[in-house]
């Protein structure tokens, strides 16, 4: 049974309840992979675990923190066909990500093209898992659909605009910060829309000739329920995937069924074993070969050192990052 | 072309604004026919209408009610070569089916069997098309699904109810009135909800073994909204066709995305041609052989001439009718 180093949570609250420690890691069983982690991704997700907000799911280690790592192949469990030792491999995770092993399901995991850096590659599950499963999967999102991508500053709304881009879609990107949306346009953002109070409705529908958005990637809940009814299209779809806007907001479904509008409530974090292993099956065909190729890659702000985790904690919410942080080994 | 007899809304109020009268019917244009309606169904949005609440949308007659009919092909536009004169069809209608002339495209028809009584076909389309459209297209009802269907004593509840069953769903279904959940049990169902206190999310998870419905039929709106949220099971999905209690309501979206629940607005009289004929086609190949059969069947309260429409309003806004009023030329 190896022995890992890992982040723990010691309790909730700031980020003095993080340290570094050592934790014991069950040999992979049958079926499993025993990964050396190079680096792991920080999610807000993680800041709200630390908060005491955001519990690990049933079955998951609890006080690790980690939703997405990359690394090596260390060892194999019994039936093992996919993988061999030394292969280099990423994943999300319902946490446990954070710590220099982990163990997961063969299935569950997604090669990393060969030569591509493993602290890039732990850029790239979580968001870009969530966006292709939001956009792709569940809304269905193809040519010519008006894309509006909130947050689209953020890790999320990086990786979305990228898959909005090469799918012929068209990406509209909201940020509450100009210069947010000023780097975004260097990612081939064209129209950018800057909220102020909370408003985007009138402006999105402005941008697509009166239609709307025909699908809207929402982060933020509650706050922008009532914006998001007004600018979405006929026969359009939400995809809600966070909710730091709040919780409890009003709809008015006077809007939803005269637009005929769909909204879906979505996370990753407590899926089934089978329903992330589809996933990373459908991303492995779908996306991966754009990453090779180059065509698609994620934003990063910094890489920093695993014991720098509170430091990272402290940047990112500041919302003051473009793009992911990355906690290496 | 044609003078037709016809329901006219003089006004916005009580059933003193409706009044019978004449109209000018146009002749059929290419790929049109024209039917002469044997009856035609009441639906609640007739009501609405009346009130002055559900104007006619754009193309369609503003001041003639009616969203559904069955009738025969008096004459065919140039290309049509789905019907001949004689046969028996029906179809829903964005208005104007309370007359005794219509015209509509080739594709909207659906065909009545052989020897079918035409005023039951007239009680089939809305609330038979509504349901399937709502639990099969959108929805994706299978074997196996909980299904909670409120208002189960309603035409389109008595239709949804049928469908379930048929596809070896099982339905839960919900009423306000013990009497109407008595009548549904003679139709198969056997998981009736009494609605007190707008409350029914703990009764349907109790009768569901804690899981929730999978799916959820709602005609009620913004009043069951955070009930609905409670009662839907992880992954359900819930079509939204009505709005009787109300418009505005709070939505729990953290409910929304820890069960990753999808909400759907739905209407039909709004749609394009083009997805009604879509409809109507896949309707006519998966549902028309059950009633051919007698495997489905509309559930009817009363057949009534078409000059007591007046009195057919009352009767449905007093909310004891069972089934369907139909108004028979």
């Amino acid at each position: 049974m190896p022995t890992a180093r890992a982040v723990r949570i010691t309790g909730a609250g700031g980020v003095d309840v993080l340290s570094l420690g050592e934790i014991e890691v069950r040999d992979p069983g049958p079926g499993e992979v025993l990964v050396r982690v190079a680096a792991a991704g920080l999610n807000r997700a993680d800041i709200l675990q630390r908060k005491g907000f955001y519990p690990a799911p049933k079955g998951v280690v609890a006080d690790v923190p980690g939703l997405e790592y990359a690394g090596s192949v260390e060892a194999v469990g019994d039936g093992v066909t996919t993988w061999q030792v030394g292969q280099h491999v990423m994943a999300i995770a319902g946490g446990g990500a954070m710590a220099s092993y982990i163990v997961a399901h063969e299935r569950e995991l997604i090669g990393v093209p060969d030569g591509y850096d493993l602290q890039r590659a732990a850029a790239i599950p979580e968001v870009f898992l969530t966006a292709y499963d939001a956009l792709c999967v569940q809304a269905g999102m193809t040519m010519g659909d008006n894309v509006l991508l909130h947050s689209v500053g953020s890790g999320v709304g990086t990786a979305a605009l990228q898959l909005a881009l090469q799918l012929g879609a068209r990406p509209l990107g909201s940020s509450r910060t100009q210069a947010k949306l000023d780097r975004c346009a260097e990612l081939g953002l064209r129209d950018g829309i800057l909220v102020e109070d909370a408003t985007f409705a009138k402006k999105t529908r402005e941008l697509t000739g009166g239609a709307g958005a025909d699908i809207i990637l929402d982060t933020v809940g509650a706050a922008y329920l009532a914006e998001n009814l007004g600018a979405i299209a006929r026969g359009g779809r939400m995809v809600v995937i966070g909710l730091l806007g709040g919780v409890k907001g009003t709809a008015n479904l006077g809007a939803l069924l005269a637009k005929r509008a769909t909204i879906i409530g979505s996370v990753l974090r407590s899926r089934a074993l089978e329903e992330k292993a589809v996933l990373a099956q459908l991303f492995t065909k779908q996306v991966m070969p754009l990453f090779a190729a180059g065509t698609l890659s994620p934003v990063i702000d910094d890489v920093m050192p695993m014991d720098q985790v509170a430091a990272a904690h402290t940047r990112m919410e500041a919302n003051e990052t473009f793009g992911k942080l990355v906690l290496a080994w």
